[in-house]
């Protein structure tokens, strides 16, 4: 295979608005160190998590209540998820899906030329259940909003399946999320599980990873996507943030209390999910895209024996256990729209309406 | 052994100020059922959570910065920690240590004139681990604020030491509540936990368990308490809000994070605590004497890996490990006082000023 020298690649060239954002035809494409493989770009997912390294959400100086409405300013030391400043320019996009078209000198050779995704999380393959050396693709390195990228070979998995790129696209960062917010919260076929933001990439990953668990899940979403959250097959769907949540609840289910709560949403409504929990109930979060800060009641934490877990930094078995559920059709894609790279703005500005159900890809 | 029918009590004649607590000597000595023993009280000792009740500041519609100042509004409906109102009288005093005077019939005859403390919990027997079917001595049952008292023969552990009964009545209450957050966090000899209020009941026994454990424990109280403290050995004493804690904790233990916070204040110092977990750090609480509602950024839950550990309702394996501990002088007492119990307003009100280091005993 004869390869380029430069590609197409959407170039973040500091945290802010769209402008940051260059899509360049010019890029030079990535050679492969020998630990690293090169993979031509079939799709990438678009996920929250890019936007909020964008405009530098993830700084605990910034405070807005969305990350759409989140700036950073100039006196932000930690503008990252983990604490360390982004290098730029920066090639963001995490959920990779392609094929191997380069391999480096310690790659195994039977990867060339197969069709992949990848776990998003960058690792000392040293020691990789250190939580403290990690990295995310599309922030500690270049991603796959582009032609080309490179990454560690202990980072790709084969993929054997019918669904396309875009589809298959859907899955690494939200399903991987989703599904360490589950480990987490260790949820099994005996819980009832309130998912917020249930229309969003990793809230209809929760439905169906929770479902897979045997668990019953109820899911809130504004009233407009219950038609497409119904193909899921949550136990039921309420509105986003009901007033009476345990009234809501008990019309539904027939019981005003949950035993887990699955939330990427907090802001105004988290009082009201935390209240929800029964003795013992565990509330687990990944994302806070209705605020980031909220007023917790200490007494609701400890006087109902409660456990709150985050979960960012996933072990390499959650990536490993996910393209398993793919190739078995144990979960589904929910692909709400294709945009070419070259569209990334409109992509982006379209994703943060959050009008749509499901997940965005790119295609180089 | 003859048993008078009256004896000394402070009853509690319904949410409020101390003007509620009536001290009196004509009330009746309660008779054991069948599975009960009748207890002569020795000594009770006096915790946050006698106070919080009689206030009603495990109402939710209670938003008062601090047990003290909590008054219980009359469109309260759920004053109790459990959620279930207090029937009144009620006799308070969970922390009880006297002799065996009575028994029912199913209890065994062994336990006649045995020196006792008890399990604070109350449970069904049939179902011990359930925490849906527990009370709490002093709230759902009548408890040690007073001469004599019937409590459930499967809650009373005889105990041999050569400590004062005042001494004993210290830790029941404090020590399994401290007991119970470590075990919630579980807290090991890889650990650097840091204690907040760690002059009070709790807050002294977290240092003295943690340490047991074989953790390094760093602790947090007003420099006046801090030569009392420093008789419990922590690794470190460190002021009771320091503005920059990470480089307090630098400057002492040569790292700016710790594993564990063991939290039993609250209040607006609640932010700083959970910024200096490392990745993966565990807050545990069980008590929010500096105010229940905090400010909690999201972000650093679920970026850092974090998990929040609630603690009230114990199983009984706790109260039995610590018989264990006392008895083989594992834990110290650190008695700041003790009150004839017709000095209970006395008592309560130097209690709640907060000046001592330690816990309180009333004898009756």
């Amino acid at each position: 295979m004869t390869l380029p020298s430069t590609m197409k690649a959407a170039v973040l060239t500091g945290h802010g608005g769209l402008e940051m954002l260059q899509y360049r035809e010019d890029w030079p494409v990535p050679v492969p160190t020998a630990d690293q493989v090169l993979v031509k770009v079939g799709a990438c997912g678009m996920n929250n998590t890019d936007i909020n390294t964008r405009v530098g959400w993830y700084s605990k100086t910034v405070t807005a209540a969305t990350s759409g409405e989140a700036l950073l300013d100039g006196e932000t030391e930690d503008p990252s998820w983990g604490g360390t400043p982004l290098g730029f320019p920066r090639i963001q996009g995490a959920d990779v899906v392609g094929t191997v078209a380069a391999l480096g000198a310690n790659a195994n050779p039977d990867l060339l030329g197969k069709r992949v995704m990848m776990d998003c999380w960058l690792r000392d393959w040293d020691d990789p259940l250190n939580k403290d050396k990690t990295g995310y693709i599309g922030s500690e390195c270049d991603g796959g909003f582009a032609e080309y990228m490179v990454i560690d070979h202990r980072n790709v998995g084969v993929v054997e399946s019918e669904l396309s790129d875009a589809e298959l696209a859907t899955f690494a960062c939200s399903y991987s999320t989703a599904e360490g917010m589950l480990t987490r919260a260790n949820v099994t076929e005996q819980d009832v599980v309130l998912v917020t933001g249930a229309s969003g990439g990793v809230g209809s990953a929760l439905i169906q990873l929770a479902n897979r668990r045997g668990a019953n899940v109820i899911a809130l979403a504004s009233p407009g996507k219950h038609p497409e959250i119904a193909k899921l097959s949550p136990a039921a769907i309420l509105p986003r943030a009901p007033q009476d949540l345990k009234q809501a609840l008990r019309a539904q289910i027939g019981r005003d209390s949950v035993s887990v709560v699955a939330d990427i949403v907090g802001g105004a409504y988290f009082p009201t999910l935390i209240e929800v929990l029964e003795r013992g109930g565990r509330y687990t979060c990944s994302g806070a895209i209705g605020g980031p800060i909220v007023d917790l009641d200490l007494r609701t934490l400890y006087l109902s024996d409660l456990t709150f877990t985050g979960s960012t930094v996933l072990p390499p078995q959650i990536f490993r256990d996910l393209v398993g559920y793919v190739e078995r059709g144990e979960v589904r894609p929910m692909l709400a729209a294709t945009y070419p790279l070259r569209d990334i703005h409109a992509a982006q500005t379209a994703f943060t309406e959050k009008t749509h159900t499901g997940n965005f890809a790119l295609i180089p």
